[in-house]
């Protein structure tokens, strides 16, 4: 009856070297987010499908794994219905639950059912899981974590600036050089607003991050393919080729949106969160990026993204702050802004550069070599003593060949042997291999606990 | 379109509070594992149903959650079955793949998996949420967390000693009582044996269990009643009087099972753990109790359950020792033993006892009141130096009025509130406030990181 086992496509399995890089990221995500007084929650994994659907748009819906009900579960199904094999529609008749599909919206149906008990501004974190059911493949997984911190109830732009320099710290921690982009919405829909074409912002942002690549006059060719005025053209060369400090954008954008009242907040906001960020030293470039346009219809005001200097890779944290991230529960007029590590692709890079700490891979410290049943006994208090001085310490526990205890020592990567025979005994020592040096040493039991 | 969301039944959301004491659980159990050597490992949340279909009896089968498939998950099912409506039929058509019920089969899945990868002993602990279709009732929910460590691929006894110190360690951390109570599945076979009744066995420790409550005759009576023959009664009755230290126990044991080869087996294999714990300093009482049965169909030498000595609750960790737990996969000959913390109790055993060090629950440390632009200008490098030297800090984003910003201090119960106006700027001091004692005092930021 035995079958080959396997897991679902788009899903992983972590090993034991996997996960402690990957608690390595998290608990710095963590330790980070605390520092700066979120508070860590929990959502369940599956949520109602009246919570999760509609919510990530008809795409969205269809990606959303869906859980059959328990018992009958054809029972609301009709003859009719049964017969039609609408799959669509006889989902939600099939199934009331599915697994969450990002952290945002269990987020904001916790806000809304807990609204009572929270205090605002509400910073929280959570790091969980989320599933979709996009098709696999080379970095896109069925399950993956996110890592999302958020304050909601507070309009202050002291917000943003303690989320950048969060992003600061967390890569700072990693060893990881970064860019920092920053925009803000409200330019965008100025930018829109000036030159009349309030319906193309995408397009536009789109043609000019081409700069670079195809040069200024391809940029406004694509902008003439895509309908834009001439007169908006003209009025968008500063902006097309806006250089220099973020200041000096900063004087050409708000010269450019003088007429526009939503542009020139935008303006202020931005120059609010650099001018607060100038003395806090940060460690890594902070930069406004004009075509940085994430989720427009998402975000509100500020706009950030993260990518590495060092690594050819996406986005690797991304945010901004949006309004009435509750409406569809019901409860209107609660601000927030947050932001989002992508640990898949911070993981890729910390591999990529080598940059896992030592200490934060390394499993056990030292293995008592099994000699048989005499020298076990004897090391046995010793194994305890070493624990109780948080030495992670393990006694292999058959008497096995030699050879074998070694190879287990050098595939989980020990640092220290301690080896124990009749000789070890009478003396009361232990022979201490050091496994990197290779060199040996005859220690008392303090003595090998202070060694280590 | 607003709809008062709910969670589906049998969920919890946990909030900051919860997840902090919920941390402090997780955390204390995985540095106990990491301290023995074990190393932490994740599964993917779903399996297929293949690798979970028959693992867990028909009741198991039915309590899986089964996901539908994406698409057209009708295309496998005919006309005819559609009007038959033979929904358990039908699901394995609708659904392949299902949540985790326990980290058990998904452990014993990886294994074979990788077997390639793994270096034996292979020492791993899991802790992760499984999900039960059970009808959701006081303690027991549809979600919940495992926090399992087995040890697969060797045979011997010094891993049930390990096990044995990791429960009284990790309860000593909590300042939880337990008494550890310890059977053998050998043993209990050789009673059967030896009153050649080899079926009753369950039976006859459920009547012994109830000795303390209805006295020896009523014991002696209801294993009458169970159909056991008078002169299996007579042999029992050293079993059922039994008393005294586990030494004397196992002596008296060790006479009734002179004739079981398998008895002495286990009487032999329960010597061997207890003397090799006698001198390893246990802080909880170890307690040999052969009405202990647990899981009777799947262990097969050691069994262990913890219980609180101070407050009313069932067990709160179990475990035991397993023979060809890869065997359902095609793997035979691999035996292992383990155990699994049972979170949700301790949390409750915890909370009962106020048991929480004060840190562990602790968030935020340090607040600054927000007076307005001039005064937060000033305070944020004091913030950031704060930070750095480790202290979670948090300066209210808003300038809000004083009680707001005061009642939020509360509401995160931080110890310290730091009040910042033009008199204190002038002086380049800051007003501390211990929130305990209420006393203020002027101090400069270097004296303000050194107090905290």
């Amino acid at each position: 009856m035995a079958n080959k086992p396997s897991i679902p496509k788009g899903t992983r399995d972590f090993g034991p070297d996997e996960m402690a890089k990957r608690n390595y990221i998290f608990d710095t995500i963590k330790r980070v987010y605390a520092l700066y007084g979120f508070q860590q929650i929990e959502t369940p994994s599956m949520e109602t499908l009246q919570t999760l659907m509609g919510k990530y748009g008809e795409e969205g819906d269809k990606l959303l794994f869906k859980i059959l009900n328990s018992g009958d579960y054809l029972k609301a199904v009709s003859d009719d219905e049964l017969k039609e094999r609408n799959t669509l529609k006889m989902q939600t008749k099939l199934c009331e639950k599915g697994l969450r599909y990002d952290l945002t919206v269990p987020f904001a149906r916790y806000v809304v059912m807990h609204r009572d008990e929270l205090q605002l501004p509400f910073k929280r974190y959570q790091i969980q899981p989320v599933w979709r059911a996009d098709r696999p493949q080379k970095g896109r997984y069925r399950e993956f974590y996110q890592c999302d911190a958020d304050v909601v109830g507070s309009d202050s732009l002291l917000n943003e600036v303690e989320l950048m320099q969060i992003i600061d710290t967390v890569f700072t921690d990693f060893g990881i050089r970064v860019q920092i982009k920053i925009n803000n919405r409200k330019i965008l829909t100025g930018i829109a607003e000036v030159i009349g074409e309030k319906e193309k912002i995408v397009d536009i942002t789109v043609a000019i991050d081409k700069l670079d690549k195809i040069g200024l006059d391809n940029v406004n060719e694509e902008l003439r393919g895509n309908g834009i005025s001439e007169e908006a053209i003209e009025k968008l060369q500063p902006i097309i080729k806006l250089e220099g400090t973020n200041e000096e954008k900063l004087d050409v954008i708000a010269e450019v949106l003088k007429e526009s009242e939503t542009g020139l907040k935008g303006v202020e906001e931005t120059r609010f969160i650099l001018d607060n960020l100038k003395n806090s030293g940060l460690n890594n470039e902070i930069q406004l990026d004009l075509t940085l346009a994430r989720g427009l219809n998402y975000y509100t005001g500020a706009i950030f993204e993260v990518k590495a200097l060092d690594v050819q890779i996406g986005s690797i944290t991304g945010g901004g702050r949006y309004d009435n991230l509750t409406g569809i529960f019901g409860m209107p007029g609660i601000s927030g802004v947050g932001i989002s590590f992508g640990a898949d692709r911070i993981y890729d890079v910390l591999n990529t550069l080598n940059l896992y700490p030592k200490e934060s891979v390394q499993g056990t410290q030292l293995l008592f070599i099994n000699f048989g049943e005499k020298e076990t006994a004897y090391c046995l208090p010793i194994v305890t003593a070493a624990r109780k001085a948080g030495i992670r310490t393990e006694m292999f526990p058959d008497k096995a060949k030699m050879k074998k205890q070694m190879n287990y020592a050098n595939a989980k990567n020990i640092g220290y042997v301690a080896l124990v025979g009749e000789t070890e005994i009478q003396q009361g020592k232990i022979m201490l291999k050091n496994m990197t040096t290779g060199e040996q040493e005859l220690v008392t039991p303090e003595e090998l606990i202070n060694k280590i």
